[in-house]
């Protein structure tokens, strides 16, 4: 269920440091380090002895120590030392992956190492823009991972899942166009001359009517970034002015961890009063509130379709996004380059 | 492992209302409410789009809203609205199934619609009659549904399990009868001259020996009525004169919700001193507390029933009554009109 | 995966009295309980009516009322009464195990009834010695059963695992020499000339280097003794005078609960200053910290294996006794008389 010949985030890149940092990805166990020049470190999460997680214990040097009888591996996953051992057999070695550090993530290639394309990260190129400001966060919630691709393509979802914060009747209302470029998809709508949602209204201040983008971009293998914003009537549309308004990115980054669970990361940053602490604190305590209210949905949507396997479904045609997608996951699961 | 063709118990009439009730019966998923009129309605408790429970979501009318993206069903379960769509397709439709109120219960029958019988609704007649009156109450109970029913068939385990309210040696050493009639199983016991168990002590006040009766009627799919009480010796006999005793009504209103869970309602009505609170909340009182004690012995079977599943159980003579349900009920779950 | 013919502890003698002690072992439930002599019994702790543990019934005399219709059980087993019934089927008996009790456990034959060999329970003499006294403790611990013999074996995992105490470099760094005869396995590890551990440095007290040793046994079918002790050093050598150092002896009487889990049992004892209170007080507390330690790698190291089943495991040479005792294990498993 997972495409493996793909990068993942393991991480916040201020997350990794010093210390060892235990992660699922995909199911796999992965444990994260950075060698003593900053650079990186993914690991099998687990002694090839007998299996306990290396993440439970130490660091020596650019090494790792297994906490039970103290194997040693270096950051090639090599064995260089069994206490009380002499000799060191080439199959005493745990799986190494290819890590790279970009824009702000550690991220970690899951399929053969041979194939890990350090141009195939996703690109994330506004978390290090100091143009844009904002802040982040992660959360893991007990779903599959396409569940939380699915919510962010289909923002209809806003009017009632959020409707004391961004949605309002006129997102659900308004439809959308889709284009697709190989792995790309881009789902864009706008909304036109309307009041805008409450905390859209908040953002851009008292005044009149307004436009309203949703500018959604599938990134592979499972990734979303969105490009939102409201301003004046008349700047806002696709040829507009936007300067006059107000912009957030919203980086989704997201990262299987089981059948049952997945690590949402996400990085929101907006291109307007970079410098103000106070709208930062107020997009941050906005975003826990909506993300938590997404996490609520569907860790009840995945309850039910655990306890009720089987059930048809239908699709409407505003999931025409989340089809192709899916459809472009299931290629790269299939082992097809994309 | 259930009866489809069937009414249960969904909840207490007070309990279905304004809002949206999530039940689980037979191992499905029912949303529960009434329309403007105060007629009950039980849909499935699944959206048909994504399978977020309507119970999520929020009233409209006498329609359910989806919390998740809108789709909106009426109370056939027919969707009348997505929002941003235009066209309503006739595969966009959730489950309804027959409901009624009767005696103080909505009952939901799971089986065809079309054989639906409103005449087979359990009788819980007493719970409406102005000459009785008394208290009730449910309980989730980790346990197959058919356990709770035994239990109540086989009052001879008050002499344990209850020996502080219920319960003396009598019960035990006493002997029942059994009457079979259709689907009607009816277990009749009669302990007479004897001192009563404490709590029938206490109903009927100080005095000499008395006569107790205990006609335990079972009641298709899966109900229990218990007509109990004790009079002077002499007097509650089966051809006695029971008005100088005291008599109690227990209706056990039994709905299958998993394997593993059971929702156990109670109605217990007496028909002397019906105003007086200080009884009833005396009744309700040792109600919670025999309850509680039947709860933790089911609980202990079933855990040690799953945990070594296969052992075998032997059969006692006065298991005679449970066995004759089992067969009524199995003949139902292989779909033999009962 | 467990030994059936074979004795294992039920618990401490001191546990078992006038109550019922419910115990899971080798996957089986087992009541324990004391005849009006002290002779201690062991009954299949399930009902053989309705299933219901026994534990939960209460005594009659010698006998087990079950706590739900009150079937009655003498300590063969038999049953002598069933409420309300004349006739007690030769069929209505549950399962009776040999116990038996034996420095200061009490043990049940979890075989055949008829080879059960007093002569074959472990051997924990010092127990009862009274040339030795210290303190005994327990605790589950979520693993296989195996996985505690193991970590007993090998005791280099103390470098790490228990640094701030009984462990240093010297104990992973001195090999070990391995004996069989029959089901016995013996490690002995000497650690001549070095400083010893903290722990150990302050039960010897102040002074220069010390000798020290480690003769671990494994007692078929799942305990280890170990003699554990230090001494100035040149005295603690296999054939020095150890009586000028402090010497203990440390009985792990493992039992398997589940293939998930495992009763642990200590009784350490000591030779020397065996009345002084304060250092049973110390002893106490350092075995509940190290075992502590011990149960949180165990776990992890389960937890692992269970999660990620199926993944290779490699064995070192230190892991020689550990595999001998596997293989011990694996012949009483499918019956090999040991």
């Amino acid at each position: 269920m997972y495409v493996s010949n793909a990068w993942y985030a393991a991480g916040f890149s201020d997350e990794i440091g010093d210390g060892l940092l235990p992660r699922l990805i995909c199911g796999e166990p992965v444990v994260l380090y950075r060698r003593g020049d900053g650079t990186p470190v993914a690991l099998e999460d687990l002694c090839c002895h007998r299996m306990l997680p290396l993440s439970r214990g130490r660091r020596e040097g650019d090494a790792v120590v297994c906490g039970y009888h103290g194997m040693t591996f270096d950051a090639s996953g090599a064995c260089i030392r069994v206490p009380g051992e002499g000799r060191i057999a080439p199959s005493y070695h745990v799986r190494s992956r290819p890590a790279a550090e970009r824009h702000g993530f550690v991220w970690v290639w899951m399929g053969a190492a041979e194939l890990a394309d350090a141009a195939a990260i996703p690109d994330m190129r506004w978390a290090d823009d100091p143009a844009w400001a904002g802040h982040q966060g992660s959360m893991v919630v007990g779903c599959d991972y396409r569940m939380v691709i699915d919510n962010l393509l289909d923002l209809t979802h806003e009017t009632l899942v959020h409707e004391s914060t961004i949605g309002n009747a006129a997102v659900a209302e308004t439809p959308a166009t889709v284009e697709q470029h190989g792995s790309s998809v881009v789902v864009s709508r706008w909304i036109v001359d309307h009041e805008p949602a409450p905390l859209w209204r908040e953002r851009i201040g008292p005044g009149g009517n307004c436009d309203r983008w949703q500018v959604i971009s599938f990134v592979y293998p499972s990734n979303v970034v969105i490009d939102v914003g409201v301003a004046p009537t008349g700047t806002g549309a696709p040829a507009g002015d936007r300067s006059r308004g107000v912009n957030h990115m919203l980086m989704n980054v997201i990262t299987p961890e089981t059948a049952d669970s997945t690590r949402y990361y996400w990085r929101s940053v907006r291109n307007y009063d970079i410098d103000d602490p106070a709208k930062t604190a107020a997009a941050r305590a906005a975003a826990a509130r909506i993300f938590g209210e997404d996490k609520a949905v569907l860790e009840a949507q995945h309850a039910a379709m655990s306890r009720f396997p089987g059930r048809p479904m239908i699709n409407l045609p505003l999931d025409g996004p989340s089809v192709r997608v899916r459809r472009i996951i299931d290629g790269g699961i299939a082992g097809q380059t994309i």
